[in-house]
């Protein structure tokens, strides 16, 4: 069965740039990668940080929140 | 021919979790990960403060890099 990962930006070069390398690497035969963009979906803010994002650009897999280079803090994005 | 990454950690705990998490998420047959732990191999952190690492754990993939959950400042390491 395929990992399930979410990919939390906020649209910023930052995001975008760490969005095209992570992807680049995945495995895409072991693993789903769900891209959400928080900026334009403001209702799955709270989502989020229920799985204990707090920052963005994270990925989440499998519950494990990876935050990726210092991005804005998840309050900004409410 | 196979990307070449970089996987910069200390051996703590955020890190161990982190390389996990990362190296089972990567198609080995897309890209090349070398872990390399900074507290054992010390003459490396010249190397990886040149690629721009600032905090470990890091991701380098291709030269760019990607800083995982505010890790420990690479200054601490040398």
């Amino acid at each position: 069965m395929k990992s399930q990962a979410i990919f939390y930006h906020a649209g910023c070069p930052v995001c975008v740039a760490a969005e095209h390398q992570l992807l680049d690497l995945v495995d895409a035969n072991r693993v789903q990668v769900e891209v959400v963009h928080l900026g334009d979906a403001q209702q799955r803010v709270a989502e989020a940080k229920k799985l204990g994002v707090k920052s963005v650009p994270a990925l989440v897999v499998d519950g494990q929140v990876l935050h990726i280079n210092f991005g804005a803090a998840i309050e900004a994005l409410e």
